[in-house]
């Protein structure tokens, strides 16, 4: 387990993966990995994987979800988001089906890319009890079954909505919501609850998961089940009451060796953000975090790509680790291949930007290089460090200037006419603030 | 003039129509105008204008720039641009053509839109200026022509760089830049002062611009010619020479009761967004601060819309009152109606997540309305209350679901299973934090 050799102070062949990815020593990989404040996904039965560093010190990484709907489940198709996902920077993939042959996708996904792979089998359980009945009539053993046969499977890491206990139920209840529950594992267990007057398996069962976890090194994903949906329910009772559970959670894993993430919100008004990245490292410890968008206005549907890039850049500035990818079909419909590739670039965008922050020169460079190849109007160099060459390159010859300079300003570009009169000292080299 | 009555304590219906478009007393928008922290561009020529205060307390508006290009001169194109930017919620739009009939295209858009009209009468005076020769043949008479011309058509706002001084230049052959002006009126001028080596006639006649402001109530928008081009160049001594030129004449100019507002950046990393609206409020005491992005990562040329939404977001959370449209096609061609609409609607979604911290209740009411029509699965209402309607029922309707809810959960809505078991108290009508 990577956590066991971390403690021991030995480096995986993962931890140098990531250290060489990333920059840097093994030693500070290691550090961080033994104190849970980074982790590496990776199922001890996955076979050629990828492996990303998410935490303290590395850069963003970007998670893309894909996924059957019970209204529309074409694998291939799947199979396609995760790809291009993958080709436009996602660090990860989850496989969120609730649709069709729910394994068969899960298998395919974990064959066509390389990158870790997630899962939030709780779906699986709850499908299968409503196939019989209705999701609340799932058993613990469902549960936890469900979760073997991903991890089974070679899954790298697993939402479980371990949070979503009586306790927070009754802080719901209280919070007056006008959204109660949005996460769809949130709902299948909060209704469970709810039906049943039990306690959730998968908190009170949290000492058999840990268990199931070390057999497979599975990361957990501790779920919001309780983020809040709208802007109205942020930073509510419900929605730190969880919190709390998931920060001793977290501690109870570690002490198993068991790599360990936490969820995040969700919608959340840009002044909140800040507030909900500190709470979380706190009370979780330093657990990388995880952030579902956030989205800083609920009025844009079709366009949450970009309420999430705001949040999502403001969020990893402040500290998040890991961006899910929100698409433009967020709140609509199942996204399409296209919707997945602008989401990811979306959340691309904002983790670059926040990396800027964290990171310093280290993130720069290409946007240095990128202000070079503008200078001198080298449009291949443009392409070539673009987020998306492609489209940088259809845009700027959809209207070609009849000038090197593009078709915003002709013969007047400032770049040029410039040039001309200014003599120039050698560029400096640093970033000096 | 509006400053003028303003200072003597009276409302002119502009500032009536102001107070009851933003729900605020006359009184205060009096108090702020006379103050300069808020202005309503309105040339006094202009008939029929739907006037918009910008400033202190109001909502962040959103500017779309139009124009046409020496490679591309479209008239019906530029004015289709300025209607759809109106129509996504363009609070005005400036004209920035440089190719064709310059004078029938400012004409044709000054007719076709009621919101204010701003142009940056520069580069007309420049482009005369090149057609006899060069732009750096352009006398003190040809820019101050210019902008009478623009003035007596009825612009309401005009951008005039009086900050791209000697000093401001000497500061820019000190920093050392990758990009050394991106401002295609700071290129005319700062070329302008380095060939003839003389002073910038909008800073050494400035009281000559202030009498012919004060001829139409022309509201000056005082440009940054030397803002960032690229992070690496961001908050560096130029800028802030020009910066601090700015603070002067913005005193200047409320002296004589002539309105202004103050552009800034530009490309600016995220950590450096606050500074810079800081001290834009500071050493220019408060005057309306009008953001061009600010773009937070060089590397995104296709997905600028995306990129200043980011830094549209911050600094109007920060105290920018009014944000500047970047499209998609930023840095690499002229801008199509369709990446007019795509950057207005980024822009607004920015201007609306920082509304949301910086007005409280009042910008939040359409969002609540959004979480209750989420909740009661209302998609007509969900659509009605969307930025962008149409696109949001397209989404919608591109994979239909079998069941009242969206095709991503289908029947394992979240929405809809909760509600079965969930009792719920009242929810509650106001923003608690």
């Amino acid at each position: 387990m990577q956590m066991t050799e971390a403690k021991r102070g030995r480096a995986t062949p993962e931890m140098e993966a990531v250290a060489r990815d990333e920059g840097k020593s093994a030693e500070l990989i290691i550090r961080a990995l033994a104190a849970g404040r980074l982790i590496i996904p990776r199922n001890v039965k996955r076979e050629g994987v990828e492996v990303r560093g998410i935490g303290e010190g590395l850069r963003t990484k970007v998670n893309a979800n894909v996924g059957t709907s019970p209204d529309y489940a074409n694998i291939d198709e799947e199979v396609e988001k995760a790809k291009i996902a993958v080709k436009y920077g996602a660090d990860s993939v989850m496989d969120l089906s609730v649709g069709g042959d729910i394994d068969e996708v899960r298998r395919r996904i974990l064959r066509a890319v390389k990158v870790p792979i997630g899962t939030v089998p709780i779906y699986q359980a709850g499908i299968e009890a409503a196939e019989r009945g209705s999701v609340v009539d799932m058993s613990s053993d469902d549960i936890f079954n469900a979760i073997r046969r991903h991890a089974e499977d070679g899954v790298d890491f697993v939402t479980v909505h371990c949070g979503v206990t009586r306790a927070a139920v009754d802080a719901l209840r209280r919070s007056g919501r006008l959204l109660d529950v949005v996460s769809r594992g949130g709902s299948f267990l909060a209704a469970w609850i709810i039906h049943n007057g039990r306690e959730n398996p998968l908190y009170s069962e949290f000492d058999y998961l840990l268990e199931l976890a070390r057999e497979f090194d599975l990361t957990l994903s501790l779920g919001d089940g309780m983020r809040p949906g709208c802007l109205t329910d942020a930073s509510d009772v419900a929605q730190f009451q969880e919190l709390l559970t998931l920060g001793e959670l977290v501690e109870r894993a570690w002490a198993k060796d068991v790599q360990v993430m936490v969820e995040g919100p969700g919608h959340l008004p840009l002044d909140h953000i800040e507030a909900n990245v500190r709470l979380e490292k706190t009370i979780c410890k330093g657990a990388p975090f995880y952030v579902l968008g956030p989205i800083v206005t609920d009025i844009a549907p079709g366009y949450d790509h970009v309420t999430s890039g705001i949040g999502g850049a403001l969020s990893a500035a402040f500290g998040a680790d890991f961006l899910c990818v929100v698409t433009p079909s967020e709140h609509l419909a199942l996204p399409t291949v296209d919707d997945v590739k602008e989401g990811v670039i979306a959340a691309r965008i904002a983790a670059h930007a926040a990396d800027i922050v964290k990171l310093s020169e280290k993130a720069f460079e290409r946007d240095s290089e990128m202000a070079k190849a503008r200078a001198s109007l080298n449009w291949e160099k443009q392409f070539k460090l673009a987020i998306d060459p492609e489209k940088a390159r259809r845009l700027h010859e959809r209207s070609p200037s009849k000038e090197e300079s593009c078709s915003m300003c002709g013969k007047y570009c400032p770049i040029k006419l410039l040039a001309k009169f200014m003599k120039k000292p050698e560029p400096r080299r640093t970033r000096c603030w």
